[in-house]
C-alpha cells in the first residue's frame, strides 16, 4: 500500500481512484498538464489536465478498436493521417499494416508526444518507423491546408471536446476530412461516451455534425474500463463505405495480425447499440 | 455536497466511488449487511457487505439482459425459476410477459427482499403478480428437490460467488439444474467479469463448470457501469437451445415490449466477445 492515489472525476459526484506507486512525472507543457504516473493495477499511466488518457492495462481496447475496424473495412488504405494520439499507440497498430506506406501524425503538442516516448514505450515506439511523419501543430488548421482526396484514413484520437481538443469536434473539421479523404476513405473519430450526461451530450453534438456531412455515419462501441462508465464509443463515417456491409473479413484475416480485443466476429457486432444509445443518436439534432 | 461518499473497492487497488445524499437504511440480517442509499447520479442503490448491487440508474442494463435473451430464445416459457435476485427486477421483467403462467422465485433472505420492497419499489413492485410465488430457502437445496424438466428458464441472479452465494457457482448446483430445465430449457447465470483477476478467476470457474454439464454453453456481455470495470458477463446453457441460431425474433418483437437497453439486433451482437475473454474462457479449465 502506497497511500498514494490518482482520482479521475467522472462526474461531479463519480469518482475512480487507482493506487499510484509513484509520480514519474509532472509538467506544463503550455497547452494542458500532462502527468505520469506507475501503478501494479494498470502498470504505467497518464492524464492530461487530470483526465486519464490512458493506461498500460488496458489501452489495447481501444487502439484495437479505433484502427482494426476502419482497416477492415478499407484494407487497401495506403495513406493514413492521424490526428491527435499523442501516446503513439494509434501508430504502432497502423504500422503492423506492412500495405500502408505512409502515416502522417499530426498532434498540436509536442511535449506530451515526447513525454510518452520517454515514458511509455510500449506504445510510443513505432513513432520512429520510417514511414511515420510526425508533425506537431494544429490539427484542423492541417486538414484546412491538405489537398482534396488525399487520405485513405483519417483517425480522430482525441482529448475530450474542451480546451485544446475543441476544434476536433468542428462542423468545419469534418468538413474538411471529407474534402480530404479518397472515394472510399474513412473517418474514424473518439465519439464520447453515453452513460454520463456530460459526456452523452458531447456524443450527440458529434454525431449530429457528422450525420449532416457524411452519407455514412454510425457508431460502435467498446469497453474501456478506465475511462467514465467504461463504456466508450467511435464514430465511423464515409462517402461510400458501410462498416457492417463493407466488411472485408478475408482479406483483414489475410493480414494475420494478433489482436487481444478485436476478431472479425465483434466487427458488425460493435455497431449493434443498446436501445436507449440508439435513441439518444437518431435524437441527436434535440 | 453532502460530503458523503459510498465506496465500492472493486480490487484493493481501485476505488469507485459515489456521492450520497442520504442512508436510508442499515442492517445485519442475519446473512449479510444490507444497506440502502439516496444519491443524485444514481438515484436509490443498495448494498450487501459493501459491494454494490444496483442503482435505479443502471439496473436497466442488467435485468433487460438477463431476461429478455433467453426469452427471445424459448418465447413459449410457461414456468420460470428465479433464484436469487432479491431486488425484484428479474421478476418485474418477467412478469412483462403475460404467456409466463408461474414464476418461482427462491431468495434465501427475506430481509433483503422486504427491505427492497420498502426502499424499491421501482424494483419490487411486481413481487406481488398472482404468478409469483416468493420462497425464503436456500437456492442450492431448492433445485436439488425440484423434480426432473419442471421449469422452461432458470435465472440465477446471484451475488459473488463467496459467503452467502458460494453454492450458486457449484458444480451440484449447476448440475440439478440441467436436471430439472425441460429439454428446450435455458439456464442464464450471472457469469462475472473479465477485467479484474478476482472476478475473471469467478467467470472461468463457473464456465468451466457449465460447459462439463451443458452441450450447449456460450457466454454474452453487457455494460453495467456501476459493477467492477463496467464489462459484465451472464452465462447461456442449454440442452438443446444455441443463443444465436434459436433466437426467435420475431416471436419475440410480437411481445411488443419497449426495452431500453434489449433489442433484437443486439442479441446475437452480445455474444460476440474480444479475443481476450474468448481466450479465457477457451482456457477456463487451466
Amino acid at each position: 500500500m502506497s497511500g498514494l492515489w490518482f482520482t479521475d472525476k467522472w462526474t461531479e459526484k463519480t469518482h475512480f481512484s487507482i493506487e499510484v506507486t509513484k509520480q514519474l512525472h509532472k509538467e506544463y507543457t503550455g497547452f494542458q498538464q500532462a502527468e505520469f504516473f506507475d501503478s501494479e493495477e494498470y502498470g504505467r499511466f497518464f492524464t492530461l489536465d487530470g483526465y486519464m488518457m490512458m493506461t498500460e492495462k488496458d489501452e489495447f481496447m481501444y487502439h484495437d478498436m479505433i484502427v482494426h475496424v476502419p482497416m477492415a473495412c478499407n484494407p487497401t488504405a495506403k495513406k493514413v493521417l492521424v490526428i491527435g494520439g499523442g501516446d503513439g499507440a494509434t501508430v504502432r497498430e497502423l504500422t503492423r499494416y506492412e500495405s500502408i506506406e505512409k502515416i502522417v501524425m499530426v498532434d498540436i503538442d509536442e511535449r506530451v508526444v515526447r513525454l510518452c516516448q520517454e515514458h511509455i514505450p510500449s506504445t510510443s515506439h513505432k513513432l520512429t518507423d520510417p514511414r511515420v511523419t510526425l508533425l506537431f501543430q494544429d490539427g484542423v488548421k492541417f486538414v484546412a491546408d491538405s489537398a482534396d482526396g488525399e487520405y485513405d484514413l483519417i483517425i480522430v484520437d482525441s482529448t475530450e471536446p474542451f480546451s485544446v481538443g475543441e476544434g476536433l469536434f468542428s462542423t468545419e473539421f469534418y468538413k474538411n476530412c471529407y474534402r480530404i479523404l479518397a472515394d472510399n476513405g474513412i473517418l474514424v473519430n473518439q465519439h464520447e461516451s453515453p452513460y454520463y450526461d456530460f459526456f452523452a451530450q458531447a456524443m450527440k453534438n458529434a454525431h449530429n455534425k457528422l450525420k449532416n456531412i457524411f452519407p455514412i455515419s454510425k457508431v460502435y462501441q467498446l469497453y474501456v474500463p478506465t475511462y467514465p462508465s467504461g463504456h466508450w464509443l467511435f464514430g465511423f463515417a464515409s462517402k461510400t463505405v458501410d462498416p457492417i456491409a463493407g466488411q472485408q473479413r478475408e482479406a483483414w484475416e489475410k493480414f494475420g495480425l494478433n489482436t487481444k480485443y478485436y476478431n472479425s466476429d465483434l466487427h458488425a457486432a460493435s455497431f449493434a447499440l443498446p436501445t436507449y444509445v440508439k435513441e439518444m443518436l437518431e435524437n441527436s439534432d434535440k
